[in-house]
């Protein structure tokens, strides 16, 4: 972990082939610097991230892009644009990765975003506004047990408790972290914007797709509609009456696995129905556990515990179905004589992605006979930070094999060459 | 525990209030031998059941009633009948207990029994059959994770490996303990059958309620109508796919909780139907769980464990309904992209009781004007060892709240004393 490999520098010729080249040497470069058993690790804030950071700017300097860093320690790379004054387009996202993780979850992003600079560069190309490539830091929880640091520093959104975090390894605080690696500590803890939206005119982040749908549709590229927000609950208990299971009758039960069974089916069958009216939604429960302390297979269970996410596009979906599980719980409860009793409920804002922007990145990809639809985003992105922050952010997904934060998510380079042309040419005629 | 407590001597007058005084005062006797804790604690062979039984054979020996011990050491406590050399009858039950169990679960049907006996011999009355009252030992399975261990050895039921079973807190074994009781361990261990069906022509067995019907129901005593038996799978696992939770849409997805609900709600269903059409049934799934190696509250789960037990008094209806589990988790499989894997499943039959003494103990109930009704028991009982080794087999139920196998057991002392009128007119008139 941690090679030093040092870019080659850049030469005239950058067709196509040359492209492909480039981005399939910074892939391998940048996980021979991070292989960690069967997977990459890259440590947000930590060394694995930072030489990942590293590579990517002393590569942008061979190729005389101008390099610097922000407060919050994003590294950023810049091409001017025709108008130097007027608002910047940013192509984010980010370099770390989960522990054992895969490689292509936020470095496709910001290896796109640096090919099309360079392209533009090496053609003499001035993009109508000045266009910076960003590498966002601590994009994944996995760390710190917080996402989206890098880009929450930049709209003062990290609190003095949140740089308290400890490393889940080195059990160093990312305050600690944060400061080796040149943020500004002060201002972050302060709370203050280091970021004015105003002077950024889109945010564009490519990303591969972290479930199965474009694999499924046969799209090498997809347009994210929307970054799904979520309701959830950690630790949800029914509690019924435990008893004799042969000894007492169906009509006498209070069973707490019959309820939660019932209740979760309800749900089933309710998102059913409102996905075939067209709306977006996805409902899981992860865990779920019978109390090992006294549960036996000739015990009726007195209780089950259980956690729920709901996720949506549409904050009115998230209330909306959130209503039916309150409703079907004191149903059921009526019903079967249990209860339900609920843990404190945590809500994250959907983010809208940019009406304008999906449109002008869905004609560009016809415009470039790129096979793609508009798709929701189930999981969460830098993207959703500045489209809460009032700056229009649009995604571009690339297909993408077994999921993300595992060794084997597998995207083919052609989709992502597909995909890189695609934010190059919207690049050059922006909706703004 | 094991404190010795010599029983008070047989006085002439035994009527209704000195049989509830000496009730009272057996319970007590033999709750003050056994207490541990808030409940009662007599090991099934081991010190806690040898001294009830010996407090249970010094009281008979003082009522002058014969007494001596099987070859399994099963108390018998003997009153020739008119008919010395006709099949006897048995008034059977249990004196061990579950650790930290109840006082009445077991004790009930042999006091019940003695007292019958005690208040024939006191009164001069000899009953058409000989009556035999036994306390079989080692019914509860707590002990060495096998019940029924005096009345199976009876019947040759008994195997080698079953007497190496280890006693849960001494590691010694069923067989040590055994022979340290006097009973015969070679011919046990031959499974020779010591008991011949012939010779007996009734096994009656009093015995507390251990579900919540008769409370629910008003009824201090029932007649039992038959055994549920079981079919029983400890293991079951729903396979699906783990996924992201956000990432993975409703039509891709193979989750592996949300199939087991609907596997458990379909069987609800069906159960509540099967059940309108007055068949006999109860399902439990009493321990659930999703694999806490990979569960998450964003992840869909993969994996679902889970059992399931379904009792009945009729084993068409055990079949039956099995297959329409096994049709159901084909048509789920099929329909959600799951497998669900089924360890070996085990079948223990169920047990009809005898029509004839149903109706003759029912009948005696109404001469008594004792409310009762006829019931089916959910537990299972040394009574359907003697009912499935063809011998005529009937059961009294005594209404008894708070299930049991737990300090809580509450039998009415008055609802006893209904039973052990019911079990003494019911002996001097036997439909045989």
């Amino acid at each position: 972990m941690n090679t030093v490999v040092r870019p080659f520098p850049g030469q005239g010729a950058f067709n196509r082939k040359a492209r492909i080249k480039l981005a399939d040497r910074m892939f391998a470069d940048i996980r021979k610097m991070s292989e960690d058993g069967p997977g990459v690790s890259r440590d947000s804030y930590g060394p694995g991230e930072q030489a990942a950071i590293e590579y990517c700017a002393e590569l942008a300097r061979t190729e005389d892009l101008a390099v610097r860093f922000d407060e919050a320690a994003n590294l950023i790379i810049e091409l001017p644009g025709k108008e130097p004054d007027a608002p910047y387009i940013v192509c984010g996202s980010h370099l770390d990765s989960v522990p054992q993780g895969g490689n292509f979850d936020g470095a496709a992003g910001v290896i796109a975003g640096l090919i099309a600079l360079i392209r533009m560069k090496r053609a003499g190309i001035v993009p109508p506004r000045t266009t910076r490539v960003m590498a966002l830091r601590g994009e994944e929880s996995a760390w710190f047990g917080l996402c989206y640091l890098g880009s929450s520093a930049l709209f003062g959104q990290l609190a003095k408790d949140d740089l308290a975090r400890k490393h889940r390894v080195t059990g160093k605080t990312l305050g600690a972290y944060m400061a080796d690696a040149g943020a500004e500590i002060g201002r972050i803890e302060n709370g203050e914007r280091l970021l004015d939206p105003a002077g950024v005119a889109a945010y564009i982040e490519l990303h591969i797709e972290q479930g199965p749908v474009m694999v499924a549709r046969n799209l090498p590229v997809a347009i994210v509609t929307g970054l799904r927000g979520n309701i959830r609950h950690a630790d949800i208990v029914c509690t019924g009456e435990a008893g004799h299971a042969g000894a007492v009758p169906r009509w006498l039960r209070h069973d707490a696995v019959m309820a939660t069974a019932d209740l979760l089916n309800r749900l089933d069958k309710h998102w059913q129905a409102l996905l075939e009216r067209g709306l977006d939604l996805v409902v899981t429960t992860g865990m779920m556990s019978t109390n090992a302390d006294d549960h036996a297979m000739s015990r009726i269970p007195g209780e089950c515990q259980f956690c729920l996410e709901i996720r949506s596009q549409s904050i009115d979906t998230l209330e909306a179905f959130y209503q039916l599980v309150r409703s079907e719980a004191d149903n059921i409860s009526r019903e079967r004589g249990v209860s339900f009793g609920f843990d404190r409920r945590s809500l994250s804002n959907p983010a809208v992605m940019d009406g304008r922007w999906i449109r002008h990145l869905l004609d560009t990809c016809a415009k470039l006979d790129v096979v793609a639809d508009a798709i929701p985003s189930g999981a969460g992105h830098d993207a959703a930070v500045f489209a809460n922050g009032y700056i229009p952010s649009a995604m571009i997904f690339i297909r993408n094999e077994h999921g993300s934060h595992n060794p084997r998510e597998a995207m083919e380079l052609d989709d992502f060459m597909y995909g890189t042309d695609v934010l190059f040419t919207a690049l050059l005629d922006p909706p703004v």
